[in-house]
């Protein structure tokens, strides 16, 4: 997508020279920097601290992350360490385990002297499938919003949560697709963006969206049950870290409070899953799913710009104040009317989700 | 409550000398300051910017304006020009138009020189009356808690919303008076604190619970619904700016999302509301209660402490940035297991209501 009116994707690598090039996330909205990645360490820090986020970037980060771990040593030791490494960065988003899997797995067999030139390949390949991914995805999204505007005769006023957009993916975004897609046709929507804090990656949309000249909204967490209450919302689409096989939707922390909101107010409830996302192992999201506990300083401490429009902190709570930071949380499949996937939308139940990737 | 172990109010008054003091709450948690009211202008800036800030707290406020007022000119177009001035200060807290009406009705029928000593004395009564009755809510919603500390052997988990702390009140609190009580009872609870974004009023909870010595842990807004989902919650009491007849609850921004949240885990969900919270002239609080939009720089910029410690601002958004901000939502009685009043608690309809109140 665009940044400055530039077409942009949020990591790009040259193989050549052994570099990947990420946007620093940590640093968006109030700074735009670009940032390289020239060792596996680089890459597990990255999605550690947060530098990239979002369950698809993720897993393509890591799959880089296992291409510079094999142009630095090709070995069996460090092909196992390596993803052994990235795997222990974060622990909720299953497009994580599924990448370093599809690399392992792609080149274990090889001769060590063929591997990074094959990690290179299929980490490229993760990333061109995801781009892929996301505007088929995109496209069936689009149509129930073009049918909501079809009905109701004015723009669309979509719900989104976190960040779910082209930065939280390698290009198109998930969430955000349907929205980008149905702009490219001409049906205008509206974007209510819900601020997410801890770490406020609703700005990230916001900076997304009025880069792409999208109207939105930003607005507390808080307020989202009130607009939807109130009938000012047409649709939520959310993104996911995991969704299991049953369609229990695993998302960023608040997502389940918005999906109660839609309920109550029969707003329809959507999760927009790229296939790598869906975690057929698990059938429980509530009881399976690892919810990541991250560290107390989100809550206490706030970035922004200062008076002078300098990057600055703000503190809110002593370090010594008591705080919990569940990172996720899981919307049982009851809640979610449907799940957008690149091959189509489906119900959340098993037999559905079955069906659709059988 | 206490303050450094010194027992304060958040209000209190020199009718001698005219003057009435404040804690000036736009500065809490990060510093605490009192502030001097000399008129009845300076009473509503306090109001209408948030110096004093809580339904109980509004109400006593107006109730000394209008002793400011009287006391600088008790003529009938004064007495009705600073009614006037303070309604209109904030939409959504009945106390408010329920101190001026109560003032007005007092005052009214006085000669104007009887006027300034009467509303003194009317204000001061308005405010003990608020202690006595956040005194008795107080004891009448701690044997909640001590019913849910005998069956479970252990610290009772409570989570709030805002702040309905003795901060919101002229003392004891409404939501937090029960947990006051029960410490006071040696009955142990644990608060859940959420943030309360935009202006984090959470904050405000947190510093006065440290302040008691209560147990408790912030949250972002987010994370509500997950700690109530997985069983860390055994009951949850908000306070209230306006309480219809049948029991719908008009309180603080996400509020309404809680009481999803907690309906959906089953676990008891209570207002505190004191009788003047009460709009015996409202049924439906969604369709009647006016609801506060407050600027949009609430939603923009963060308040806390910089490296060095100094209170200092964060800007979020720019200033052009679209952003929404209602300040309260309605949470529909069938959500609301009981309100805890002075008289006792009761269902949330209008039978039950009235009933106490008779």
């Amino acid at each position: 997508m665009k940044v400055n009116g530039v077409s942009q994707r949020s990591i790009w690598a040259d193989p050549g020279q052994g570099r990947v090039w990420i946007i620093d996330q940590t640093r968006l909205p109030h700074a735009y920097a670009t940032r390289v990645l020239a060792s596996v360490d680089d890459a597990a820090e990255a999605i550690r601290v947060m530098r990239v986020r979002g369950a698809p970037l993720i897993g393509a980060t890591a799959a880089f992350g296992v291409a510079l771990a094999m142009s630095a040593d090709a070995g069996d030791t460090h092909l196992d360490a390596c993803r052994a490494a990235l795997a222990a960065t974060r622990p909720t988003a299953v497009n994580l385990r599924w990448a370093l899997e599809r690399m392992h797995a792609r080149l274990a067999p090889l001769p060590a002297q063929e591997r990074a030139a094959a990690a290179w390949d299929e980490a490229a390949l993760i990333a061109e499938q995801d781009v892929a991914i996301n505007t088929a995805l995109g496209e069936h999204g689009a149509a129930l919003i073009a049918a909501l505007h079809r009905r109701l005769g004015r723009a669309v006023r979509v719900m989104t949560h976190c960040n779910a957009g082209w930065l939280a993916t390698v290009d198109r975004g998930t969430a955000l697709a349907p929205v980008y897609r149905a702009q490219e046709e001409g049906v205008p929507a509206h974007v209510w963006v819900s601020e997410t804090r801890p770490r406020n990656q609703g700005l990230l949309t916001a900076w997304e969206l009025r880069e792409q000249g999208v109207a939105h909204t930003v607005i507390a967490d808080n307020a989202a049950g009130h607009l939807l209450q109130r009938g000012q919302v047409d649709l939520v689409i959310v993104g996911a870290d995991r969704v299991t096989r049953r369609g229990d939707v695993c998302n960023k922390i608040g997502t389940y409070l918005k999906a109660l909101a839609a309920d109550a107010a029969g707003v329809p409830f959507y999760a927009a899953v790229p296939s790598p996302t869906i975690d057929w192992t698990l059938e429980d999201g509530i009881r399976d799913i690892p919810i990541e506990e991250r560290g107390g300083d989100e809550v206490r401490v706030v970035a922004g710009l200062d008076a002078g429009g300098a990057p600055a902190a703000t503190r809110l709570l002593d370090a010594g104040a008591e705080v919990a930071n569940p990172a996720f949380d899981v919307t049982p499949a009851r809640l979610v009317t449907g799940l957008i996937t690149e091959r189509g939308v489906c119900a959340a139940n098993a037999a559905a989700l079955a069906a659709l990737f059988a």
